[in-house]
């Protein structure tokens, strides 16, 4: 169901509609469920409406800074219920890519720029990682000439709040002295958003620092690529004709779910605003709506 | 004296004749004077001989990290007589543009990533600083809320062995919360070269971070850019017809005397490789020389 301009809901029936004609529903979470740290008023009750009439959830974020047990804390604590299997992050995909697509060999090492989080998933699915949390990386003191480990087939990118020049420049030595180690990125978001309308800088303006040193686009995970959509796929079955897409941003979650061949529903809760949509806007998604709180609609009497 | 093909001296006399035809010699310096911490052979001598001569030297350099200050001591080190006055780097061009060209108002300050050298060069034009060497912006700790201090004018990038997310993020909300600050690099060299043909990340890469999230470009100040070229014609009379550029790098030492009119020449000591020379290749030096040290030949009896 692909529209050339995208439909706004305005009355109930409208609303049972949608609810009626999927049953996946995708949810990004910041700007949808919640924003930075503070739950979006009603999103956690339409949630619980949908899981009341057999819809099925999951949760997609490029937030590559939590494991997917993090995560479901981070759920529990903004009134959420989720289960680790509806949870699937751009540090997953990223995990799943590396043992189950690209088959990095078992004696090889993926060299982490970014948080526990990330580190945690690659171990789980039985990856070797370096750098990231190792103290020995996170130092103001800049590295005049890092040792290059051999074994290090990889380079994964991701959001890390502790980036500093050795990090950056053991990750460029990797990746220019052995033309074979991978270049990887859990997602390529340039900014995430705080709150008040404040961004801070993302995964993305993070590994544009090696990308055009190196002359080189690494290879991404996040929304909108379709890795995320496979990974999500390799364990859940997905009828695209009855799974929609919600989130707030047209480049990234809209995309993504273009690019999955599934609806998509803008929410205006987060990023993007109703100026963003035009008929000249790249993305145009199929519905658009104020917030997901408007579902509530159909839970009144 | 712009030809479309190189032209390789070989005798005495072809070297001869360039020492003849030219009184204004631009040096740079990695890869020509020193590479890394270690003299190239020869090059204080041929320096010496030049100025024997009376021609008159000046030293350019994309280094933002030390103040001319520092470059002179380093250059004792290296065996090579300079003065403060016939030295030019990034650091030095960035303070003349702030003060001189852009004129910041007294009353504004400049927030800069970047090491002692190019706070040093703005405290000297009477530029107040923030950031840079600060032990406060100096942190792993990453700022969840940084306080924007509405006095800062400009955003001034440069090479930071200390490069951190404070730093970056303090940067970015300066930038994006004020669209009146200006964004300003000290050069956009992406990489520099260490000993043994390795690379590390330049001011370039770096500032790559805020200029893909901003999406916009900042204004550059070392070679190639013109900008440099002024701040020597501020202090000394130039005649391009009797003035040659000597650096290793085509895309910045040749284009920077392209740039400013002067005849090039490029020496193989340093980042540039023969390979590098073709009709194809976007910059053609006039001259092409080994190294320095091949002026030797007219000193020899």
């Amino acid at each position: 169901m692909l529209r050339s301009a995208p439909f706004f809901p305005t009355t109930v029936e409208d609303y049972r509609k949608i609810v009626d004609d999927y049953d996946t529903w995708l949810f990004d979470c910041d700007g949808v469920i919640w924003r930075g740290g503070t739950p979006i008023e009603g999103a956690a009750d339409v949630l619980r409406f949908l899981r009341s009439k057999g819809k099925r959830i999951i949760f997609v974020t490029n937030n590559p800074t939590h494991s997917r047990a993090a995560f479901k804390k981070r759920f529990a604590a903004m009134g959420v219920e989720a289960s680790v299997d509806e949870i699937f992050s751009s540090a997953y995909a990223s995990a799943v890519y590396i043992s189950s697509v690209m088959k990095l060999p078992k004696d090889k090492k993926v060299y982490v720029v970014g948080m526990q989080g990330i580190e945690e998933e690659l171990r789980e699915q039985g990856i070797a990682v370096c750098g990231g949390t190792d103290p020995s990386d996170n130092t103001l003191e800049s590295v005049d000439e890092p040792a290059v480990d051999p074994s290090v087939g990889a380079v994964l990118f991701s959001w890390d709040g502790s980036i500093n020049y050795t990090k950056l420049s053991k990750a460029f030595q990797y990746l220019t002295r052995n033309p074979k180690c991978a270049f990887l990125c859990s997602d390529e978001d340039l900014t995430y958003p705080v709150e008040d309308g404040v961004l801070f800088l993302g995964t993305g303006a993070l590994t544009a620092t090696i990308r055009y040193a190196l002359g080189r686009d690494p290879v991404c995970f996040g929304k909108p690529s379709k890795t995320m959509f496979e990974c999500i796929e390799a364990k859940h079955k997905i009828n695209p004709a009855t799974t929609i897409m919600v989130g707030d941003r047209l480049d990234s979650d809209m995309a993504f779910g273009k690019n999955g061949g599934v609806a998509t529903m803008l929410v205006l809760s987060g990023l993007a605003c109703l100026a963003d949509i035009s008929d000249t806007s790249p993305v145009i998604s199929d519905f658009v709506t104020g917030a997901l709180t408007d579902f509530g609609v159909l839970r009144s009497p």
